[in-house]
């Protein structure tokens, strides 16, 4: 087999790269460890940028989206019993907090990628990269899982294949650096059965512990607690998760969550990584193959399509004209807007949860951070241009 | 003695409010354990705040400031040997930075103090407070270090005596709440002869440590370097000095430091310090006494004069009305708008030094930081807006 681009990972940056790559006229293959209905199943982060969401829109892969997500003003910060709100739409010029979770995001690319023909390989196995450093990169794998050894011959590879994937692993050590940082934090999240209790995302900052508060769909409701990140799921009952819930989110002012039957509940840990350069020779990572982000910022999606933005640039460019330049550039322009989003995602990570290791001083320096964020319009604004996305640095 | 106000210490929290009493109709007492050429003669920080500009000149003592004070309409962070300059005027709809050491506003309440026939009892001894829980407090001192114990009886003690003072330690310690960080940074500052170097204040983050380029008048220039807090200023040559400053704060594009001869050079330690409640029965604590700041803020002599606006006003409430609401309230009113010039002290120690604890990845993040905060107007505007201090919150 031969093509132009051969992605690895049927993501959201996968599978956005193919569809802004079909639309400028180049092909690729995508191949996926998983199965189809494992990607399109599997629940994940649910907050779009401004800057995701018109993409979605201008590349037509909108439509569902605009139709079945949640276009949200502002989002709530609680702390001390009392909630504030940040005006996003205000404070950014008319951006808005869009839910709409990845998986749906997912759903639409595959259908899109499918209808125009386009090649993705599902369930594939033993992937490996070669020959990185020369003009053909070579892909290999195995059809479901073993079967025989298959070869794709490329211009270029997109590593999108995550954090575990082979893609980073091909570049050689000696090249690679990785910054990492684990946060002592889980977050045990819960899917239940029932309408929304607020209209807008609440993030609250209590004594126990961080809570989220998000939403799926007008029936179906996502929370968060933060939790030791060691903790067995099993020993959290489902009245236990409900009592520390309404303790951390209900206010003074006679808020009351809503409860219903939990559908689903796991517990997460929470890193930030990213490695230096996201690419070598011919092969080029995008999304958590080359960073992570713990959730608190929603950053993890919104930082893949803005890494295949720069990718799709690149290569347009190379094809239409020769020219490279912008494809040697690719690290050095998606890192300082990732670092960018680290730094935010850090900063609200640290904000909201309880550090059981900060002394007395370093405790209420937090309290006074969401005293002034929430006080301060300048601060306030730095906190939702963040939110709805940095501008792209190119 | 007897006095309506007795106040302890006549550094700047005590000269400006025996002068805003003054201003009330309000008599005061102070007393000082320095002599009148010590306190005038002890070079402190010297960045004062919009609001304390403004005070000065409402309350009649800004004249000289305004004459000889250098008024800066922004300031510059320098990373990576580059500088950005923060256009603090514009970000701040037209406040300054002005430049007017602290020893020189102390000159002029002072001077103001004996003018309009204030008391300052200079060169005290064994200071000691009574009866602070009833509505006789009794300040007993020696004059002259070693005289015979003269008593002040007043209507309520002013605590404006710094961080070692005996105001703060005579609230019983049930009571006191004291949180604190002590940083593994010292600065070693030096005052130079030469003309300025640059117009306005530098601010250098540096792999071999922070720098501060500052200026005292057109004659003699403020530097300082990050340096082990447990460093012997002995280790500290001339040449070794000059050499990290040139390292330090000198960028790619040719800008060179100034040198001059050393006349004065030291060492200082940092930490932050904030005690809850700053009041016990008729006893208020102002400035130093009650919080310390690392001086990368520029806010210690700034919260001091913002903690007296708070007393003063509540003490002329009380003596216009009898209403001890205002009072009462003293220690709420301060400790929020201390907290978040702790907070503003923190941020910017912690993205201009050098952290030798700090993981790669930590760094990285700060190098993030100060990309963000230089790139974003929102982030600029937050820096800004603290720098000249914040809006006072009553």
């Amino acid at each position: 087999m031969h093509t132009q681009v051969g992605i690895i990972g049927a993501g959201p940056a996968g599978l956005m790269l193919a569809h802004l790559l079909h639309l400028q006229g180049i092909e690729s293959i995508i191949i996926e460890s998983r199965t189809r209905s494992q990607i399109e199943g599997t629940i994940r982060a649910g907050v779009l940028e401004q800057g995701t969401v018109d993409l979605m829109n201008e590349a037509g892969v909108g439509e569902r989206m605009m139709r079945e997500g949640h276009f949200h003003q502002g989002i709530e910060l609680r702390f001390n019993g009392k909630g504030h709100r940040i005006n996003i739409h205000e404070l950014t010029g008319g951006k808005n907090v869009t839910v709409y979770a990845q998986h749906e995001v997912i759903k639409d690319l595959v259908a899109a990628r499918l209808k125009a023909g386009g090649e993705i390989i599902f369930n594939v196995g033993d992937v490996s990269l070669h020959d990185l450093d020369t003009s053909v990169p070579k892909i290999r794998f195995r059809k479901d899982k073993s079967g025989e050894l298959q070869e794709i011959t490329c211009d270029f590879i997109a590593g999108c294949d995550g954090f575990h994937g082979p893609s980073r692993a091909s570049i050689p050590g000696s090249i690679l650096k990785e910054y990492q940082k684990v946060y002592p934090f889980g977050w045990l999240g819960i899917l239940i059965e029932a309408p929304p209790s607020a209209p807008e995302l609440i993030y609250a900052n209590h004594e126990r512990g961080f809570a989220l508060l998000s939403t799926r769909s007008p029936e179906i409701q996502r929370l968060y607690i933060q939790v030791d990140p060691g903790d067995d799921i099993a020993s959290w009952s489902d009245d236990r998760i409900w009592t520390e819930l309404h303790a951390r989110l209900e206010t003074n002012d006679g808020w009351k969550l809503i409860e219903g039957p939990i559908i689903q509940k796991g517990i997460i840990g929470m890193r930030s990584f990213v490695c230096h350069p996201m690419q070598y020779g011919r092969l080029f990572l995008a999304g958590d193959a080359a960073h992570i982000v713990p959730p608190t910022g929603a950053k993890g999606l919104n930082l893949a399509i803005a890494d295949v933005r720069v990718l799709e640039r690149g290569l347009a460019v190379f094809y239409t004209s020769g020219q490279t330049e912008q494809l040697e550039s690719y690290s050095a322009t998606c890192l300082r807007r990732v670092w960018k989003a680290e730094r935010f995602s850090w900063y609200m990570t640290s904000m909201l949860h309880r550090h059981y290791d900060h002394t007395a001083f370093e405790h209420r320096l937090q309290l006074a951070e969401l005293d002034y964020v929430t006080s301060s319009r300048a601060a306030s604004t730095s906190l939702a241009e963040n939110y709805v996305g940095l501008p792209m640095e190119w």
